[in-house]
């Protein structure tokens, strides 16, 4: 299929400048503070997210130059397929966080409970709305019985 | 920025045909079933998915050639920032759906819950984990008094 092309929207600025000791989830990284600078031509774009308390981040995982289908999870000592985990190491290197809405002040928004690398490069924003989404009898698969671990383990280097 | 590059991992398969008439969102659309064709060579990374009752599946609006900074969404009569909105006329046209897993035979992974064009390019599938998110206390702005149209209102042609 033929490649598809995007342009990043702006840049996400967080407390992790390395790869490795960042919480592996949002969950895990509660109160950790970080801010989105948007490009300017983007800012009409941003009436109206204020009312928001969360949004998702789309992201590019820029420090993820290769994939592995098999990957070893952080929660985990066995080869998971890696479209059963949130490893970087992907086909494509797409991020996906939910994080805290905390204030936008021109092109400046400011996010709570960030996971994300410093200088990772923003793809889009969407609001959180659980409503639209209506999920019912969820199952967990590898990761139900590794979920206490989440809120203490860290990433190390295995994605670099 | 520098533009980013990705290619598409697969195609998802739905009944809808035409971008007018698709529930606008998976809570909209319970039980409507589809699926996806992954391309051959990914297939190890599917390892470990089955266990999971739901997923995220990240794709391209492929239908969508421009964008809009302010747009009117299929909830609403007021124009609000495309980043407040679901809207497929986005910057960078990057669709986020959770759906609900039912079967992966080889390369045919079964969904239901789907509120997605048929024949869209699939970028990548991330398995749903709620406890990594561990969302409190959600605000839901300008859609707050328009969840109870969730379930009936269907898209048109307005983002053609």
């Amino acid at each position: 299929m033929d490649s598809i092309s995007f342009t990043p929207i702006g840049m996400i600025h967080t407390p992790f400048t390395s790869v490795e000791n960042i919480p592996i989830q949002p969950s895990a990284a509660q109160g950790v503070k970080g801010h989105i600078i948007l490009d300017n031509k983007y800012i009409d774009g941003l009436s109206d997210l204020d009312g928001f308390s969360h949004c998702y981040l789309l992201y590019h995982f820029h420090q993820s130059n290769s994939y592995k289908l098999k990957v070893t999870p952080f929660l985990d000592e066995k080869p998971r397929g890696v479209f059963a985990t949130r490893a970087p190491k992907r086909p494509n290197a797409i991020g996906l966080s939910l994080v805290k809405l905390t204030g936008i002040e021109g092109n400046r928004i400011s996010i709570e409970n960030v996971d994300i690398l410093n200088g990772t490069p923003l793809l889009d924003i969407k609001p959180y709305i659980p409503e639209m989404e209506n999920v019912q009898k969820v199952k967990l698969g590898w990761i139900s019985d590794k979920l206490d671990q989440l809120s203490s383990k860290r990433s190390d280097d295995r994605f670099k």
